[in-house]
C-alpha cells in the first residue's frame, strides 16, 4: 500500500467498488437512516444542544469518516456517553440553550479533532490502553445511570438538571411538585412501548412466523412508531397547550458552515474535556469497530482509526455540530444490513441531509420526553453492574478500580470519574509490582527442575540461596528486592551463595542495576557471592553495557541447574578446604 | 522481640550496654559534636533560618532517633537538600528572617513529622521507591548546584536570592555592583582552605607520617578552623564595620519549648512541600542507614526508620528547629568514629546543648560568608553530572528521567523537578511495559529448547506459530496482545493454531484477560485455536476462578514442547482428514 493511500483507506476500497458492493450499501443506508433520525435527535437533546445539530453531526462527520476511516461497517454520530460528556463539559462554560452554549460545542468538537487527530499522526494511540477495560465498564454503567436518571425530568414534565446522580435526584426531588401528568402518561407509555419493542416483540414476531431479518429491522424501527404515535398524539389533541414540551421550530437546512470559536481562554477551559471526551470516544469506537473487523477477518488500523475520528470530529465542528464518535448500536445495525464498504455511511449521511431539507417540520409537534425514552432505554442497555461481581471473583486490584470509577463517577460526574479510574489502575498496577512474588526454590528431587521450597519438596543446600523473581526489576521494587534478599542472608550465617534466578525478569532497570550492585557489595561484605542464571538476553546485552558484570563477585549461569552444580561443588571444595585448615592447624 | 520492643529499639540495645561500648560511643560523640557546630549553623542560614535554630534541630531530634531508630550510626540533623526544600517551601508563605518564617518552620516539621510518622505506622515506606536512583542523583546533582549558586552572594556580600537557578543567576547579575571586597576575600579564602582540606590536607598529613584515623578527624575539623580563623579575623580588624555580615546576637539558651501553628489554610500551602521533604529525606537517610549497616552485617527496619524520623522532626517542630533527617556526612564520620550504639547521637546532643548554652557568644563575629563556604565545599560533593553519561550508557528511558529531573529542578526549583522526576519514570516504565517484547519461537532442532525465530534457527510448522510475551498482561498491554496476535493471524491464513508461551507472564489482570477472551472469539472466527503453554501456578489459580478455560478453543499446556507436539500431530491429522476427505468426494 503506497503512503497516501495509507492516509487514505477510500482509495483502497473506491478502486474496487462496483453494483453488487453499491445495492448493498444502499439497502444498509435505508435502514440506518430511519433509524439514526430519532437518535440522532435524542442525543442533541441529551448534550442540551437544538434538535437541528443531532442531525449535522451525523451528516458530515460520516462523509469524512468514510474517506479516512479503515473500518467497513462503523457509523460515527452523536452517540450516548460522549454527549453526556458533552454536556457536563459544555456546563461548565455556558448556559443550555444559549447561544454561547452552541458555539462553545464547536469549539469542543474542534479541539476533540485536533487532539484525536494528532494522536494518529504521531502514532499516540496506545495512550488510550490506561484505561483498563474494567474501568471503562464501570465508566459506561455509571455514565448510562446519570443520563437515565437526567432524562427522567422529561418524561415527568419538570424542570432540573445536574451532572453527577446526586445532584440530579436533589433536583428531581425539588422539582416532584411541578409534575405534568399527561407528559407522564406520554412519556411513560413510550418508555413502555420501547421497552417491550427491545424484549418482547421480536420472539413474538418470530412466532408469528415472521423472518429473523425482517423482525431485527422492526425491532430497530421501534423508536421511529414511539415518535410518530406521540407526534401525532400531540397533534391530534392539541397536547403542546396542556404542557408538554415539544421539538417545535427545527430550521429546514442543510448543515450550515460554521466557525469555531480559537479563542485561548475557552481552548483552556475546554482541553481537559476535550481530552478525556477523545480518548473515551476513541476506545469506544475502536472496540466496536475491531469486533466487527474481526467478524471478517479484516483488521482496523487504530491509528488510522484516530485520523478518521478526528477528520469526523473537525467536520462536526465546522457544520453546526458536537462531538462524535463510532457508536455501538448505530454500527451494528450497518453491518447487520449488510454495509459493505464506508460508501454506506455516505448513502446514510445523505438521507439524512435529506431528512434536514424536508422532514424538520414534522417533527415540530415531537415531545421531548419520547426522546427522553429512547435515550432511557438505548443507555440502560449499557449499565452492567456483572463487572463488579466478575472483577470481585478474579482479582481485588481490578475490583477496587471499577467500584471506585463507579462511585466518583456517580458522586462526582464523568470527568472526575474517568480521571479516578485511569490514575486508581496506574497506582494499583504500580503497588502490584513494587512488592514482587519471589519464591525461594529448590530442586525437585532427580530432575532440572526448580521449584518453591513453600509448595514442592525438594532439595536444598545450606549455603545456597536459589530466589526467583517473578518481576522485572525495576524502580519501585528494586529496594524491596534489595531488602528481601538481605534480610534472606542476614538471618543466615550459613549462605555463602545467592542465586537470583532471572527466568521472568524481563527487564532491569538501572535502579535495580544499583540495587544489584548494593546487594552484590554487601553480600561481599558479608562473605557470600552473588550468582545471576538464566538471564534473558535482552538483559543481559544491557548487563553488558554497564560495568556491573565485572564487579560481581559469582557467576551468570546459562541454566539454573549449571549454577547448583557449579555452587554446591565449591562449596563443597570450601568445606574440604576448611576441614584441611583444620587438620593442620 | 516483643511488639513493644519493635518500636522502641532502645528496649533492644539499651539492656546489652557497657562501659566499652559507653566509651567508644562517648570518642565518636566528641569527633561529631566539633564537625556539627558549623554544620549546623550553615544548613540554618541555607535554610533561611536564625543560626541557633540549627543547633537546636540537632539537640532533642538526635535524642528522639537514639529512642525510635533502627540505625545505630546514623546522625539526625540539618542536612544540606532538605535544608534548601525547607527554604523553598517557607518563602511560599513568609518572608526570610520574619517571625513568621521561622513559625512556619516549625509548622513544616511537624507536618513532615506527622507524615513520616503515619507512613512507618501505616507501613508505606514502600512509596518511596517510587523515586527511582537516577531521578535521585538528578534531583541531588541540580539541588547542589541550585545550594552553590545560591551561597555565592554570601560569598560576595550581597543581597539577592531565589529558589531556581534562573532567578539566582539573574538575582547575582542584578546586585553584582554591591560586592564587599572584603567580604569576598574572607569568603574566597575560606572556600578555598577548605577545598584544599578536602582534596589535599589529608594526602599531605599521611606524607608527613601522621596515622590515617588522624588525619581524618583533622580533614574534618577543617572547617572548625575556617570558622576561628575568619571569626578572629573579624573581630581582630573590626570587618563587621567595613560591611562584613555576621552572625550576630544568638541566644544562650538550651532548646525552647516551641508550639508549631498548626492552622488549617497554612497546612494546606505546606502539606505538598511536606511530603515532597518528608519523602527525599527518608530516602536520604535510609540510603545511609543501610550503607553502614551493610558494613556491620546488620539490618535496619525502613518502616521502623520512618517513625524514628518522624519522631525526631516533631521533636524538630516542638523545640524551635526545622525539618531534619539522617544526613551522609555527620553519620560517616559518627561511624568512623566508632559509635557502636545510638546512645552515641544522645551524647553528641548533650555536646551540641552544651554548645547552645555556652559557646554562642563566640560566634557575634563569624563571618556568613564562612558559613556559606563550608556550605559550598559540601554541596559540590553531592554534584554528579557523571549519572547522564552513566543513564545514556544503560537506558534511554533512565536517562531522559535524568535529565528532565536536572533541568526541571534548576528551572524551576526543587519541588517542580522531584515531582516531575516522579512522574516521568513512571510514565516510561508504563510506556515500556504497554509495547512489550513479542518474540515468535521455534524449536532449536533436536533440543525441547525454543527460541526466537529471527535470532535463531529453529524449526516451525506453517499451521502453528508460537508466540513469547516478556511481560505481564495487564490493562496497559492488552490491546497492544489483541493487535500483535491478530496482525500476525489475519495476514497468514495457514495457521490454525496460536499458541501462547507465559513463562515470563507473571500476572495476567482482567483486561488482559477479557483481550484473552476478545483473541480466543476471534481466532475462533477465523479457525484458529488457542493455546497456552508453561502459565504459572499463580496465574493459572487465577485464571481457573474465571471462565477463560471453558470458553478457550486450545488447550493448557505444562510445557511449550507438549504444545507443539500435540498441536502439530492434530495439524497433521487435519491435512490427513482433508486428504481423505478430497479423496473420497
Amino acid at each position: 500500500m503506497s503512503r497516501i493511500a495509507q492516509y487514505f483507506p477510500i482509495l483502497d476500497w473506491g478502486r474496487r467498488y462496483d453494483r453488487s458492493r453499491f445495492s448493498e450499501d444502499m439497502i444498509a443506508a435505508v435502514i440506518v437512516t430511519i433509524m439514526l433520525i430519532p437518535q440522532s435527535l435524542a442525543y442533541a437533546l441529551l448534550a442540551g444542544m437544538p434538535p437541528e445539530a443531532g442531525l449535522y453531526a451525523s451528516i458530515v462527520p460520516i462523509l469524512l469518516y468514510a474517506v479516512f476511516g479503515t473500518s467497513r461497517a462503523l457509523a460515527v454520530g452523536p452517540v450516548a456517553v460522549v454527549s453526556l460528556m458533552t454536556a457536563a463539559a459544555l456546563g461548565q462554560v455556558a448556559e443550555t440553550g444559549t447561544m454561547g452554549y452552541a458555539a462553545a460545542a464547536l469549539t469542543l468538537a474542534a479541539l476533540s479533532g485536533a487532539i484525536l487527530l494528532a494522536m494518529g499522526l504521531f502514532k499516540l494511540g496506545f495512550l488510550a490502553n490506561f484505561l483498563s477495560h474494567p474501568v471503562i465498564s464501570g465508566f459506561i454503567t455509571a455514565s448510562g445511570i446519570i443520563i437515565a436518571v437526567g432524562q427522567l425530568r422529561h418524561i415527568l414534565g419538570i424542570d432540573g438538571g445536574g451532572d453527577n446522580l446526586i445532584a440530579l435526584v436533589e433536583s428531581l426531588a425539588a422539582n416532584l411538585s411541578q409534575i405534568n401528568l399527561i407528559t407522564l402518561a406520554l412519556g411513560g407509555s413510550a418508555t413502555a412501548f420501547l421497552f417491550w419493542v427491545r424484549r418482547g416483540m421480536k420472539p413474538m414476531l418470530r412466532r408469528m412466523g415472521v423472518g429473523a431479518r425482517l423482525a431485527d429491522v422492526a425491532t430497530k424501527a421501534g423508536p421511529v412508531v414511539a415518535v410518530v404515535a406521540t407526534t401525532l398524539a400531540v397533534w391530534g389533541f392539541g397536547l403542546m397547550d396542556r404542557g408538554v414540551a415539544i421539538v417545535g421550530d427545527v430550521p429546514q437546512s442543510l448543515p450550515p458552515l460554521t466557525m469555531p470559536d480559537l479563542s485561548p481562554s475557552l481552548i483552556g477551559q475546554l482541553f481537559i474535556p476535550a481530552l478525556l471526551i477523545s480518548v473515551i470516544g476513541f476506545v469506544e469506537s475502536i472496540s466496536v469497530a475491531q469486533t466487527l473487523a474481526a467478524k471478517k477477518r479484516e483488521r482496523v488500523s487504530p491509528n488510522q482509526e484516530l485520523i478518521g475520528l478526528g477528520a469526523a470530529n473537525l467536520g462536526a465542528a465546522f457544520t453546526g455540530g458536537f462531538p462524535v464518535t463510532g457508536g455501538f448500536s448505530r454500527s451494528v445495525v450497518n453491518f447487520d444490513a449488510g454495509a459493505r464498504t464506508p460508501a454506506a455511511g455516505a448513502f446514510t449521511a445523505l438521507g439524512l441531509a435529506l431528512a434536514a431539507v424536508s422532514l424538520t417540520p414534522l417533527i415540530y409537534f415531537l415531545p421531548k420526553a419520547t426522546l427522553a425514552a429512547t435515550i432511557i432505554v438505548a443507555v440502560l442497555g449499557l449499565v452492567d453492574f456483572g463487572i463488579l461481581r466478575r472483577s470481585w471473583g478474579y482479582s481485588r486490584a481490578d475490583f477496587a478500580a471499577v467500584a471506585i470509577t463507579i462511585l466518583v463517577t456517580l458522586a462526582f460526574g464523568v470527568e472526575m470519574g474517568v480521571s479516578s479510574g485511569v490514575i486508581i489502575s496506574v497506582l494499583l498496577y504500580l503497588f502490584k509490582t513494587s512488592r514482587p512474588h519471589i519464591a525461594e526454590v529448590g530442586r525437585v528431587p532427580g530432575t532440572e527442575h526448580f521449584r518453591n521450597i513453600h509448595r514442592h519438596t525438594v532439595e536444598t543446600h545450606p549455603s545456597v540461596v536459589t530466589l526467583r523473581v517473578d518481576e522485572s526489576l525495576y524502580f519501585a521494587n528494586a529496594r524491596f528486592l534489595e531488602d528481601h534478599i538481605l534480610d534472606r542472608v542476614a538471618r543466615d550465617d550459613a549462605v555463602r551463595h545467592v542465586i537470583l534466578q532471572c527466568s521472568a525478569v524481563n527487564e532491569i532497570d538501572m535502579s535495580a542495576l544499583e540495587s544489584l550492585e548494593a546487594i552484590n557489595a554487601r553480600l561481599c561484605e558479608m562473605g557470600t557471592k552473588l550468582h545471576l542464571s538464566e538471564v534473558k538476553g535482552p538483559v543481559m546485552d544491557r548487563l553488558k553495557r554497564s560495568d556491573f558484570l565485572t564487579h560481581l563477585s559469582g557467576e551468570v549461569f546459562l541454566s539454573q541447574h549449571g549454577a547448583i552444580t557449579a555452587t554446591t561443588t565449591s562449596a563443597r571444595a570450601d568445606r574440604e578446604t576448611t576441614a584441611n585448615a583444620a587438620r593442620t592447624t
